[in-house]
């Protein structure tokens, strides 16, 4: 017993789907295995959205994109989800991402559903939760799946390896905001979106436009799909419909594609990826909970850089401990 | 007893350095504790060397680079080794890199040393090895280490976590070859060389400049180092002493700067990862050894491709099992 009607929440009910999602993000066991039991039930109504990472720095008017391009993509018959990855918000509220009093017109309207970043904890992360928090969107008939993050941190690299289309929102000022991203991040990119290109601004955006095109053609290789940089504005609604139909085509592309980097091939393999990590952190932890290897970590590091013992010799010792 | 005289290794005897590398590459677990015991006993005497990755796909010159670059430094008093990280290098022999017929001059200077890739296997692999084997040049009193791998795979990000300065080597035709080189790589890079800027190349080499230093000034942070974008000739031995003063400029900057990223941040950084990078390994090792575990491993893999069991159900039925 889960308390939660599957079929309700298949429906798309949004207390349901709230309510699971609670469980999913609770700190408490019994809670977590309640939600691992519904997440097999459901697994064969999931995977039919596309699911696009957004990023950018603070100011580079995320909110506002998200709101404008929700409500296009509602305008066009889709259900999107919106959900944040944000690494550093605090247990009680307080995320900057996914905040519905910054996208009041998209969080009021029915076919979106805006979930804030989970607080931190448990196994996986917030990456889990978010993973599990999109499986669940997705029995709920939600056909667009957006993941906000800030583009300072680790988490873009997560969400980049839980997504199908990765973009980068920028700013018209040919590279100044690069200094807050973090370093690799351009270089996931599926593509750039320099926002706010409208007024004074529109010939400076085309230039920073050109300067990235530029640079990606010069370090990308050459696959299927060659990362595209546009201009958009969300506060004036410009040039929306191009950024989802650059993801329609996309996925197209992706989808006929037959090799590793297909659609399918690209999630499968970020599935067993995961899998891989949560084994590698559930083994760390049973690591962990012997309290002698525990203590013994830090020691070891501090003689690792100290350069008094080699690096294989301090895993070995923690190994010897188990 | 190792059979290893350490005072002749620290004199830099050539054949007591080779015995103690083939020790550490040795298959047999018994020359393997041997060679980490030689690694304790010699720890003090390691890390005054610089330590340098060089990569590039196959026909850009790595040889005749490496070759030119060396007997350069030589000539400027240095003593320097020559390492390759080959993952495809088969068990017997066969390694392209640090061929030394491909390097006469510089394998025949008494003051250079020499070493094909080892043969995969172990824990942390060819990595692994090609550390230990860094460590014992050092200990020979080698003053730079060269790092050599083909640009192709996953090796470049290893040896990049291993070096204090990661070069790219290039050709002067503006961005074919990254076609060949595995996204990221460019990114990880302190400096791009463009090898070949000879004749009637020259402006090729030129053009190619521009572009890369444009390309990587749009992706790149600010930090104490800007990676530089030089071009040489290996074959007509053009500005290769100009590389060599850039990497002593980066070592100044590196070694004056005083936070995360300098000269010995940076290695303990790298020796800490390694660290854990070994544990996991040996962890997993461990799973695997359980034979129900190392059959179940593919099996649940390919659950979680079908999207029959979520990720995380996957990896606690696997740790379910020990």
């Amino acid at each position: 017993m889960t308390g939660i009607d599957l079929d309700l929440l298949r429906k798309g009910n949004r207390r349901t789907l709230a309510k699971a999602i609670t469980l999913a993000e609770s700190k408490l066991d019994s809670h977590r295995s309640q939600a691992q039991k519904i997440l097999e039930q459901i697994l064969p109504d999931t995977g039919n959205s596309i699911r696009i990472g957004v990023t950018g720095i603070p100011g580079v008017g995320k909110s506002t994109f998200i709101e404008s391009f929700g409500l296009h993509l509602i305008a066009q018959g889709k259900k999107v989800a919106v959900l944040a990855v944000d690494p550093s918000s605090p247990i009680a509220g307080g995320s900057i991402l996914a905040d519905k009093t910054r996208m009041e017109e998209l969080s009021r309207n029915n076919n979106a559903f805006i979930r804030p970043s989970p607080s931190g904890g448990a196994l996986g992360g917030v990456a889990q939760k978010t993973r599990e928090t999109m499986l669940l969107c997705e029995a709920a008939g939600y056909d667009v799946v957006l993941i906000e993050t800030v583009g300072v941190g680790q988490s873009e690299f997560e969400v980049a390896g839980m997504v199908d289309f990765f973009m980068v929102l920028m700013l018209p000022n040919a590279g100044d905001e690069l200094q807050g991203l973090k370093k690799g991040i351009v270089e996931l990119a599926d593509a750039l979106v320099i926002n706010k290109a409208d007024g004074e601004s529109l010939n400076l955006a085309e230039q920073t436009r050109l300067h990235y095109q530029n640079a990606l053609q010069l370090l990308r290789h050459a696959t299927y799909w060659t990362p595209k940089v546009m201009t958009c504005s969300a506060r004036e609604n410009l040039a929306i419909d191009d950024v989802w139909q650059m993801i329609c085509d996309f996925r197209s592309a992706a989808t006929e594609h037959d090799d590793l980097n297909s659609f399918h091939a690209k999630r499968a393999q970020q599935n067993t990826a995961w899998m891989h990590h949560l084994l590698h952190e559930m083994l760390e932890l049973e690591l962990k909970q012997n309290p002698a290897v525990h203590n013994e970590i830090p020691l070891l590091e501090q003689q690792v850089v100290a350069g008094t013992i080699t690096p294989f010799t301090a895993a070995k010792k923690l190994m010897d401990m188990l």
